[in-house]
C-alpha cells in the first residue's frame, strides 16, 4: 500500500467537527461577526452560513459532509436556504476572495506570544482573518505561511485545534466587550 | 413507552466527550492544576486522572465508557496506572469529599455576570470548584443549586457545555498569568 501524500494531514474529520462546533456556537457567530470556511487538503473550500447548526453527533456530521460532497450544497433542495456549500478552491484563492486586512495564523513554529497580544492587533482591523490548522501533525505549507502577516505560537505545547479556535474567538469577543454587552 | 425520569438530561455522551477534551487538553490540566470529575444523572462519579488522553473519536469514547462501566477502572488491568474510575456516588457526596473553598455553578437561570468577574472571585480561592451542566435541556436540580456559592449566567443565550468549559478554564489561566508563564 502506498500512503497518500501528506497523510499526516488527512483522515481526522473529528478535529474539524469540534472546531466548527466551537466556532458556530460562539456568541461572536451568533452576532453575525464570524465567517467560517474550511479548506481541505484536497483543495476544496466549504463555506458555512452563520445560521448553520451542525449535528453534535460525529457520525451524523460525517454523513452530512458526505452528502455535501455529493450534492455540493446543504440542504440539497434548491428551494431551501443554503447553509453549506463546497467547491474546488485553493486556500490562496479563498484568501484572495475574502480580502482580509490582516491575516493571523497559528503554528507551533510561529513567533511566541499570547492570544491577548495577538487579538490586540486584529481587533482594530477592518477585516481580520485567522487561519487555524485542522490536522493532527505537521505544519502549514510554506505558501500558507507566506500569506500570513503574523504566525503565532501561543503555548509551549501543542494545543488542539478546537482549543485554539475557542480561545481566539473568546479573546476577540473580550477585546470588543461582547460578553458585557450581551448581558445587557 | 414510558420516558425515563428527567429524560431531557440523558443520552448525550457527546456533550461530555467534547467538554472533557477541552478540559483535559488545556494547559491548566497539563500543569496539574485541574481535577475533572463527571457526575451522571444515575449517580455515578467518573474520576479522570490528569494524564488521561481520551479518544478523539466519539465511537471509541463511547466504547471506553462502556468498558469503564464494566470493569470500574481503565485500564482494566490492576498492574497498570489507573486513568479512569467509576463508582456510585451523589454529587453532594463528591463535593463533600473534594471540600472546595468556593463553588461556582453555571446556569441560564443564574445571576448575570461575565466570566471575568466570576474568575476574579475563584482565582483567589484555595480550592475552588466549578460545576457545569452537561445536559442538553433543563437546569440543575435545587439541591445542586444550594451547594453553590454563586450561580452564574454568562450569556443572554444558552452556551454549549464545551464552550463554557473551555472559556472558564482559559479565563482562569489568564487570571493566574499562565499563558505568559508557559511561553518562557
Amino acid at each position: 500500500m502506498r500512503r497518500l501524500e501528506q497523510s499526516e494531514k488527512r483522515g481526522r474529520p473529528d478535529i474539524v467537527h469540534f472546531a466548527l462546533l466551537e466556532a458556530l456556537g460562539s456568541p461572536l457567530n451568533k452576532e453575525g461577526l464570524l465567517q467560517v470556511n474550511v479548506h481541505t487538503i484536497s483543495n476544496y473550500v466549504i463555506k458555512l452560513d452563520q445560521a448553520t447548526r451542525l449535528p453534535r453527533n460525529y457520525n451524523r456530521f460525517v454523513s452530512l459532509i458526505e452528502q455535501l460532497f455529493e450534492y455540493k450544497r446543504i440542504p440539497p433542495k434548491s428551494t431551501e436556504k443554503i447553509l453549506l456549500t463546497i467547491e474546488p478552491q485553493t486556500l490562496s484563492k479563498l484568501i484572495h476572495d475574502i480580502q482580509p486586512s490582516y491575516i493571523l495564523a497559528f503554528s507551533r513554529v510561529g513567533k511566541l506570544g499570547t492570544l491577548e497580544e495577538a487579538v490586540s492587533k486584529i481587533s482594530v482591523e477592518n477585516r481580520p482573518a485567522v487561519i487555524i490548522g485542522g490536522f493532527p501533525y505537521g505544519h502549514f505549507s510554506e505558501p500558507i505561511i507566506r500569506l500570513a502577516n503574523t504566525v503565532l505560537s501561543i503555548d509551549s505545547e501543542m494545543l488542539e485545534t478546537w482549543t485554539v479556535t475557542s480561545r481566539i474567538i473568546y479573546e476577540f469577543e473580550r477585546a470588543i466587550s461582547m460578553p458585557k454587552k450581551r448581558l445587557k
